[in-house]
C-alpha cells in the first residue's frame, strides 16, 4: 500500500451549499455533476457528497456517520488490488465494512475501519488512473447521468 | 486561501498502536515522537493523536469529538495569514471554533469548523514551512520535550 490519500471525502447535507462555501474560500471546483462536488488538491482530491448516500454506501445509518463524517480514500492502480489492500488491513487489525465489489459506475471498490473506527475507502477507478507519483485527479464521470461515482 | 490540505489527523486511543497499523499496510513513519506519530503522503502529512489531546485542542469534548474525529489542516506561510483565513472562513459561514492564537510549540493556529461541521485547523508552522508547491512534510518538533506540536 502506498503511502497516500487519493480522496478525502466529506459528508455533507448538500454539495452545492458545501462546495459555495469552499469556493468562498477561494476554491475552484474541478467539476460540476449532480450530487457531488470536487476539489483537486495537492495529490489527491476533495469530495463533498451527500451525507445520506456516504451512509448508505458505508453500510451505516446516517445517525452513525455523525457530524463531521468522513472517508480517506486509496486509489488503486488495478482492480485486483482492491481486496488485497483491504486483506492486508484486515489482517492489520481493520474491520471491513464491505468487501471489494463492483459498482454501477465501473468501478470496484471496499471499505474498511481502521482500529480508531476511522474509514477508507479503497477504489480502482478506471476512468481516473493515477498520475506516475501517484496523484489522483478527479476526470469526471464515466457518464453523464446524475449518479454520483462514490456510490456502492 | 491556497487549494490544499497540509495535514490530516486522526484522532486515536494510541497513538503508538495506531501507527503500528499503518506500518502494517507498508507505510514508514517520518518520525517517533511521544504522543504523536507522523506519516508523510503526497503533498501533505497523516498525524495520528490523541483522543483527548484533540478533542482538548478544538475546545470539545471527546463525546462530542466522537469515533472517526479527525481534522483536515491548512498551513500557512506565514503568521497573519492563520487570522486572514479563519475571517475569510467565518464570512463563508463557517464556525470559529478557536480564533487565531500562539501555542506554546511556537506556531499560530485557530480552528474552524464548515457548514456541515468539518472541522479545519488553520496553522503557521515556523518550523515545517511549506515547500514551494505547497506540498507539508514533517519536519519533527522544535523541542526535544513530549509535548505534541499540535496542542493549542
Amino acid at each position: 500500500m502506498d503511502q497516500r490519500i487519493s480522496l478525502v471525502t466529506l459528508a455533507v447535507g448538500d454539495p452545492e451549499r458545501a462546495a459555495a462555501f469552499y469556493e468562498a474560500l477561494g476554491w475552484t471546483r474541478a467539476d460540476s455533476e449532480p450530487g457531488i462536488r470536487v476539489f483537486d488538491l495537492l495529490g489527491q482530491s476533495l469530495a463533498l457528497y451527500p451525507r445520506a448516500d456516504l451512509a448508505r454506501d458505508m453500510g451505516l445509518t446516517e445517525a452513525e456517520l455523525g457530524t463531521g463524517g468522513m472517508t480517506l480514500g486509496y486509489n488503486t492502480r488495478t482492480k485486483p488490488e482492491v481486496a488485497q489492500v483491504l486483506g492486508r488491513a484486515e489482517a492489520a487489525g481493520a474491520r471491513v465494512l464491505k468487501p471489494a465489489h463492483d459498482v454501477f459506475w465501473g468501478g470496484h471498490i471496499g471499505y474498511f475501519a481502521d482500529p480508531d473506527g476511522h474509514v477508507w475507502e479503497v477504489a480502482f477507478n478506471p476512468f481516473s488512473p493515477l498520475s506516475p507519483d501517484g496523484a489522483f485527479r478527479w476526470a469526471g464521470y464515466p457518464d453523464t447521468d446524475d449518479q454520483p461515482p462514490q456510490s456502492g
